[in-house]
């Protein structure tokens, strides 16, 4: 028996508009980010993929993003599980830091290790610093563990147990899984399902707000490759992300 | 130790405004009914009882009200879950009816009863009814016990075991919860906490949009009564709703 999961990466958020480094930051979407969420709740509709359960990280971006979508697939009434572990990277001591003034100011090489370098952390982010969630209820769980900077590893490592434990009981379950996260929680998992290296996922960009679907054999593996509701827009959103923080 | 409980009726709805019976009718809310949920957000906001987790029924409406008082709150990213135990009473064969006509057809006798008597429930729904959700996939674990009509003792039945069983294990925890439903089925849960005899909860109104506020103790008993967040508002919604149907 095969099972349905579908990602979704949020649309713009103020900070993508105003090119900020966001992370953690809980920032919101923009009149741009709504109509793309919009958009991919009718991508589902018209491709008749209507989720059963619905997964969001601990963000207000992601979850707008959802409830748009779901409310205009008409599946508001879904079951909705939240975690931290789908949380977008902490980017560190860049988080609230401007993409080209940082690109400027540090060149293109320690710019890119910090975007996409796989194991390499941005400095971390001083708790007292305004963009620090060190001391946000909604993350008092972790306690002293919560993170003050992320790595795409470190990414991996926190939100694969997640997958292991819950996501993927879902899919066992035979509900439409829906994941609605981020940039990088995202290429974590497209990682681990199509198997790409470290090296490689590097080149790995995932466009905002179009639906990427995968059919799923019993061991959670995909059975083909993931496809893109929309893969003409889909493409066009990859090389736009590639592309972002150049002028 | 107390806890905290909130609990808010969704607000006007598309058949709230065409004057329909609704009962489990998925309808959406108004652009009046955005906007008092948008207001019970502010409210929260304003007297800073900040949810820390969410239950809905499994309707579009009181799902769109959380959704939109939480966004104003900042607190989407809280926990939520659902149930069709929260439901608004199924209204039988009264689904899809008009109010005023159907006053005018049955006098204001029979109308009453159906609308206020305590164990009267209307006619059963047929299954073939466009009104009906026998066939709604949301339901589909009730199988053949989802209802076909209710009345309000059958509501508190079906509810009451939800709040022992899921809303108390959050109160428990310190939670300051939000339950976010329907004109029945927060009646029932206000009889059950303030202890309203069967007779006399015909006269209990509860407005829409705004919150209402208890204290429990470790029982989850009220240590006082329900407050209102904007009592002068909540007078004239109750009294708005007591005149429902009558011209």
């Amino acid at each position: 028996m095969t099972s349905t999961l579908i990602l979704l990466r949020h649309g713009n958020s103020e900070w993508n508009a105003k090119n900020l480094f966001t992370g953690w930051v809980d920032v919101r979407l923009t009149e741009q980010g709504r109509a793309e969420a919009k958009r991919a709740g009718e991508l589902l509709l018209e491709h008749d993929l209507l989720p059963d359960i619905l997964y969001t990280s601990r963000l207000t971006r992601a979850i707008q993003t959802a409830d748009i979508a779901l409310e205009e697939a008409d599946r508001l009434w879904i079951d909705v599980k939240r975690s931290w572990r789908l949380n977008e990277r902490h980017y560190g001591a860049l988080q609230g830091k401007d993409k080209a003034q940082t690109l400027e100011q540090y060149g293109p090489e320690q710019f890119q290790t910090w975007r996409r370098s796989f194991d390499v952390p941005p400095p971390p982010l001083d708790d007292d610093s305004e963009f620090s969630q060190a001391h946000d209820k909604r993350y008092a769980e972790l306690g002293v563990d919560a993170p003050r900077t992320e790595s795409l590893a470190l990414v991996i490592e926190r939100m694969l147990p997640y997958w292991h434990s819950d996501i993927t009981e879902s899919l066992a379950a035979g509900d439409v899984t829906l994941v609605v996260a981020h940039g990088n929680s995202l290429r974590a998992l497209v990682k681990h399902l199509d198997g790409i290296s470290d090296d490689e996922i590097a080149e790995l960009n995932i466009p905002t707000g179009i639906p990427l679907v995968y059919e799923l054999d019993d061991d959670f593996s995909p059975t083909g490759p993931g496809r893109y509701l929309d893969p003409e827009a889909a493409a066009a959103g990859a090389a736009a992300v590639a592309n972002q923080g150049k002028k």
